[in-house]
């Protein structure tokens, strides 16, 4: 028998998990006595009844809820669909976590035929009344009921094309009360029924949509993208309507504390007068920037400057604020900690700190791991930008620069996608939650309707993805897949575009683009993070050019060389070829004997870059048919190339054909079959360490074996590796030290990594194989399966992206546990693709690793991310 | 500082695992005074320490050997190398466990060009001492220094050939010098180095020879086929020559206590006169009955039966023993429990527990439960076998029926079984350890040379196949590879033969086979063995014939039933092949429809058959792509049958592709995607239980989800067989008990079993697929890696054979714990095929496991083992 509905003036903050972090915010403002209309929400532990009810609001809660509508009626003075005093509300969902997938807001609810002229006597403004009614028909029939929005926007834009109008504010009354009895038409043609009149059983209807929003499919792949767990549920609000829209003392806007594209320390925002709140978030009409309101209202202007500086002090963070003025009344809708771009993040966590508001390790916790990423990705080059002319200009609704085929549709990007295309920008009149995934995969978005904090800006900024919005410079044809830019040129899906989402300047062409420039604060930042970490962030490197990326970055060595990659260059290719089809040990011998001073030069300049830092090598691991033609024509020009018979070649081909090549002959399985393979790879790697140390550049290679399952195989191809190694520095009569280890990629060797331990220096955690293994999943045929998962609510989120806590995580919290068991002292890190996720990374460093793996541009992230781990076990600790 | 080396009076039976198995029962007899002739066993600790030492005999062993041979020198009043009163000793190796791929004997070692003559003298028989001479630089040359057997046997083949001799035994003492010089010759031809003289010299290669011999490629396969660590080691024996060959008064032979093949109460066994042991074992003379000895001397005969009975006494088991007759006086070379056929073994043990020798647990302990499976197979259909003639006749000498295609070679078979043939006879002259792989995968062993105790005989009733030895009517052409018949008829490689082990007829046609009459003492011991066992013994069966022999056997219920199975029958593949091709939901169902009466025929035919015992049915588990056709012909046919376009179906083939099949689209994975499919296989389970239990057979369906990796696939799918299954329950007015559970078989499933245990009644270990997945290591890719594997001792089994407890093994105990801590009473059971492998049955025993399910002819094997590990634990915990 729990409370499941607070008015606002008996929650706070401190609620956010039961009140969603819109109700404890509206009841912490509450408290602090600033200016929120009044109201109640409706606990997230009523939405998780409610699921577990079948779907189903208990007697008790409705009745716990009618209840507190009484209450609210009383202190308001006001009544629900009461014709002469009517109480209206809005009706918002609000989660622990602010998610822009779920259903978000009903206005006017408690209007109907008869409270509108009600309504409309009380406020002696027919239109505004109307207005009001036509709009909560339109919300309702489309959040609650399912009717889809555009039909109710026909009517309009038919409305208005008939009388040649521009702009809504334009109808009158009376146009409006025809829209109205069109818009119900329109309700009943398509439910079947009347529009609900009863505004009690509207509030009901509202809150259970509400409830079932939380589970479709945009929040689903919101939740998914964002780790969001499917059972905190979603609180519901419930609040008196003020009215924006009263007429033009009238009006609404968003606010943030601090700039949230620059950080800059001034109040930002967007303001549209006579209009409610959904206006401006949905970008359908382009507002005005904030400084608007101080012209027309400085008083409210005044005040809103004192209520942000209020809640930014109280809340120790930049706030993102909704306000609506009515009648000259500034109102405060909500507040929360506002949503910045990366450099933002960066310059308020820095000013917070030199403010003297947050310490060193809170602002650190104040930057997501994930936006730095936007920061390190390259720019435009400069000299090429001066040369290009733009084909148009939008707002910069998101930082950073992409260059890619242009899609005029989310499914399209993604299928564009998922064929190989890595470089997409997607282009929208405007974008909606069901455009999420195809955002997620593109590099840039493109819309042509909708401002600073429309849905693609705030969602892209969200992604670290370069976004242009209210680009109406173009002539976006959604339906024929193509725009026609001013000066009349077309680009149609799959022409190359760039998008500066710094500048807003659109370019017609592919430019090329540089590395990115870090700022102070991002210095500032890392120093922290670098303070505060006690894991180390290696990278994975193939070449002395990524390498050197990634000491920039700050790397502390590579987790990773993969020498596979070194073999697939044109020059060297050949001769790999000539070692797989060789029949005899002495003509493998023959062709690696080419390869190895080509390897040894790859060593030898990595060395030199890497200064000293651990490198990690990991011998050759994929399976050969990898190197192998597949396709006849390739085949045959091969055996040409080669000197072999084509049926010899055919032969040798079909022979290395694999059924399930994940689990066949690679990583050490090639070794232990060729030890020669070991031994040359051996001599590249120490015979290149020994020349560099030569030059006095002093050396730490770390020889890593791939997919061992077994200590008896570690055994093996650890002999020849040391014999080899141990040979060549004796003869060369210097000194160097190495570390013989293995990749701990199999579930066999977690669980066996007591015995596998003895033998390795180190081990390095491959989790991509890992979990695919574990999961009994392979990466390369679950896009249907994890597709119908993700429909089905089966998984959140694709296991390969983040470890899982629960399966993978399990087995290697046991090898680690395992292995410090026989070996204190033994090295441990990952050099999956998880090593440069954030919380994979919060993962490894509870489980005491010693270091993560990741690409260049991520050692930031991971960085930032070891950081806050340890900042939070310290919390967690006190 | 330990003693490497025991005279035999220092040791005792209970010492195996130092002295090995020959050397403890040496020195045992010794201790009850039989006539053993004297020596020393080197330990196996000093054959560990050989391959610590890096393959050297370490000084301080050397000289603990040397120093022991005076000793025996001393007590024997006979010196090594002396002229006059020579030691010469045999020197044999003798592991724990009895190991045919090891080298065996050396004997006569102390013979050189002097001391041969001083026991020409000493004997005044100086053929004697030259044949021991030839021998001994025969069995050296062979098996210490590599020099092929052949070669030497050619050099005796030409000697006797050129006087026109049949036997060895008719050359003479100047026959046999002249092949000693030809010996020493050849000798020197081969090694580039004369015949060691020097007989402490001798003495260190042969010991050195036994040690290396342990790591030979036979014995390292014959460990593997029987589960012997590679770290036991071998002891050596250095024993006093007595000899066999002096005369027509003197002989050797081999003895059993009891009938090994039968299991009948009489001494049986072979003599051979004046020969050394080598020869009997080797079958290069066919021996004659035991019988013949109480001939020829009657007093040896009496000794030996009353030697017999001490040792049967003595051990509680039927013996093995070797013997010699020196000048008319026995001696007592070796004994151990002897191997059986699975007939005997039931016998034995039954009749020792009549005799009062042994308890009902300690005999059930004396069956090795894998030889049951002889017993189990199928023998000739009598009606038949009258009405066939035999073209030859040989040594019945392990008995069954065998049917199959011929090859002369180990390889060939080899060659042929992974070609996918799996009915093979193995033909040769005689055996050796070589041909162990080609015996193993062969259905039965043909030879035309050698006795009832010759390499062939013995190891195929290890192995309890059928094998005819010393079948001299059949012409074997090895090289040719074909044999020909006494009536002229030429068989070559792949014909068909049949052969009757327990007659020795030979029949030149493939024969059908009748299953096998259990014995009342197999009735006996699997009535101890329901006695004694705790764990449950269910079979795999897919089909109501399969169901009823399994129930003959004792299945006490199906703990596998494969659905799919049942759809490759002709008349369903085409509607399943509908069924995957459909486009839409409603063309799936209308498929499935066609399918669904076949099922639930199926279903009611199982159910009646099992009576109320439960039935484990799994729901449709392999990748849809197996059910279509591959090649293009195939395709096109099919297209025209479904009256579908070509193309339209080489892009469903082509969609369905995997890459990764094993880790893809299959199991649960598939009622996810296409729920209709797990809810029709639903309603064919449940409707068959509601026909078959109105007609008063009570019925016990357990549904099975296959491959689940995440509960919420468990939960998913369960809620459509739930909600369907109780709507047709309801329907039907009946009351059906079902269970849901699921089939654990992927790593993760293991590591969450505490999550997934919560919403499934059962769990069914598939420990193919998690061993497959457990090690990264397909079987369909596996074959070249596991053999390269073998080759360089890295695995000494074939993982998916048998179960790994420190991998596989950890994993399923991990999930064992980790359900029953959140379900105490789930029921929980392995299918794999390792549910019929013995040592899988005692881990899964100790692990706590319900029930075990195996095929059904392994279902006695299982309950044996079963019966077994309980008796293990009992003992362990006394």
């Amino acid at each position: 028998m729990g409370k499941y509905v607070y008015l606002f003036h008996e929650g706070n903050a401190s609620k956010k998990d039961l009140l969603g972090g819109k109700g404890a915010n509206l009841a912490e403002m509450t408290g602090l006595g600033l200016p929120v209309p009044r109201g109640f929400t409706v606990t997230t532990e009523a939405c998780t009844r409610y699921y577990n009810d079948g779907r189903a609001i208990g007697v008790d809660i409705e009745g716990e809820i009618l209840k507190m509508l009484r209450t609210l009626e009383n202190n308001i003075g006001k009544k629900f669909g009461d014709l002469d005093n009517p109480l209206l509300v809005s009706v918002r969902s609000g989660s622990r976590a602010s998610m822009p997938g779920m259903m978000d807001t009903i206005l006017n609810l408690g209007l109907n035929d008869e409270v509108v002229v009600g309504l409309a006597k009380l406020t002696s403004n027919e239109r505004f009344a109307y207005d009001s009614y036509r709009r909560f028909i339109q919300m309702f029939g489309d959040v609650v009921m399912d009717v889809k929005k555009e039909k109710f926007e026909e009517i309009l834009s038919e409305a208005k094309k008939s009388k040649n109008l521009k702009s809504d504010t334009e109808l009158t009354a009376e146009d409006l009360k025809a829209i109205v009895v069109k818009y119900k038409e329109l309700f009943l043609r398509e439910k079947g029924s009347e529009f609900p009149q009863k505004p009690k059983e509207q509030l009901i209807m509202a809150i259970k949509a509400v409830f079932r929003s939380w589970e479709n499919d945009r929040a689903v792949v919101y939740r998914r993208l964002n780790d969001i767990p499917a059972d905190w549920g979603t609180a519901v609000n419930v609040q008196e309507m003020v009215y924006g829209n009263m007429g033009d003392d009238c009006g609404t806007g968003v606010a943030f504390t601090r700039n949230p594209n620059t950080g800059e320390k001034k109040i930002y925002g967007e303001f549209l007068l006579n209009a409610q709140g959904e206006d401006v978030v949905a970008g359908i009409r382009t507002p005005q920037p904030l400084e608007h309101l101080e012209k027309v209202n400085p008083v409210a202007y005044r005040e809103l400057l004192n209520i942000a500086e209020t809640l930014e002090k109280h809340y120790r963070d930049m706030q993102d604020m909704e306000f609506t003025v009515e009648r000259g009344k500034l109102f405060m809708l909500q507040t929360r900690n506002g949503k910045r771009t990366g450099v933002a993040a960066l310059k308020i966590a820095v000013d917070l700190v030199n403010e003297e508001v947050l310490s060193e390790e809170e602002a650190l916790m104040k930057v997501d791991p994930k936006q730095l990423d936007a920061l390190l990705h390259p720019n435009f080059d400069p000299v090429t930008l001066k040369a290009a002319t733009p084909i148009g200009k939008g707002l910069p609704a998101s930082p950073g620069a992409a260059t890619g085929k242009i899609y005029f549709d989310a499914k399209d990007a993604v299928d564009a996608f998922n064929a190989g295309e890595k470089q997409i920008i997607l282009i929208r009149a405007e974008t909606s939650p069901e455009d999420i995934e195809g955002m997620n995969v593109a590099e840039g978005i493109l819309t042509s309707r909708g401002g600073m904090t429309s849905h693609a800006a705030v969602v892209a900024r969200g992604m670290g993805k370069c976004c242009i919005a209210g680009c109406d410079d173009l002539a976006i044809n959604e339906k024929d897949k193509c725009f026609v830019a001013e000066d009349g040129t077309k680009y149609c899906e799959g022409d190359w575009i760039s998008i500066n989402g710094t500048s807003g300047f659109v370019y017609g062409e592919k430019l090329p683009t540089i590395e990115a420039d870090m700022s102070e604060e991002f210095d500032t930042v890392m120093f922290w993070a670098d303070k505060f970490r006690t894991l180390k962030v290696r990278t994975n490197a193939d070449t002395p050019k990524d390498a050197a990326a990634a000491i920039k970055f700050g790397a502390e060595g590579i987790g990773l060389c993969r020498t596979e990659h070194m073999f697939f260059e044109e020059d060297r290719i050949a001769a790999m070829r000539e070692m797989i089809i060789s029949n005899t040990e002495e003509q493998r011998r023959r062709a690696l004997e080419k390869i190895l001073p080509m390897q040894k030069a790859d060593f030898e300049g990595i060395f030199r870059v890497m200064k000293g830092r651990p490198v990690t090598i990991r011998l050759l691991d994929p399976p050969l048919h990898e190197f192998l033609p597949q396709k006849d024509s390739d085949i045959k020009a091969l055996a040409e190339d080669m000197g072999i018979g084509h049926d010899d070649l055919v032969g040798i081909v079909a022979q290395l054909h694999e059924t399930n090549p994940m689990l066949g002959n690679r990583g050490c399985r090639l070794a232990i079959m060729y030890p020669e393979i070991a031994e040359v790879q051996t001599r590249a790697i120490i015979e290149a360490a020994i020349n560099v140390t030569k030059e006095g550049v002093s050396v730490s290679p770390e020889i890593m074996i791939p997919l061992v399952c077994d200590n008896r195989e570690l055994l093996y191809v650890k002999n020849i590796v040391v014999e080899t190694a141990d040979r060549l520095i004796r003869e060369a009569g210097t000194k160097l030290d190495y570390l013989v280890g293995t990749m701990i990629e199999i579930p066999r060797a977690c669980l066996t990594a007591d015995i596998i331990a003895k033998d390795a220096d180190f081990f390095s955690f491959g989790t991509n194989d890992l979990t695919q293994m574990t999961y009994g999943l392979s990466r390369d045929d679950a896009g249907r399966i994890l597709d119908t998962y993700f429909d089905k609510k089966i998984f959140e989120y694709d296991p390969t992206t983040k470890i899982d806590p629960q399966g993978v995580g399990r087995l290697m919290k046991m090898a680690v546990e395992l292995a410090r068991c026989v070996k204190k002292d033994i090295k441990l890190g990952i050099c999956g693709e998880h090593g440069g996720d954030p919380s994979s990374v919060e993962f490894c460093h509870n489980i005491g690793m010693e270091y993560v793996s990741c690409s260049p541009y991520r050692v930031p992230i991971a960085k930032l991310a070891a950081a806050q781990a340890m900042v939070n076990t310290f919390v967690q600790t006190c």
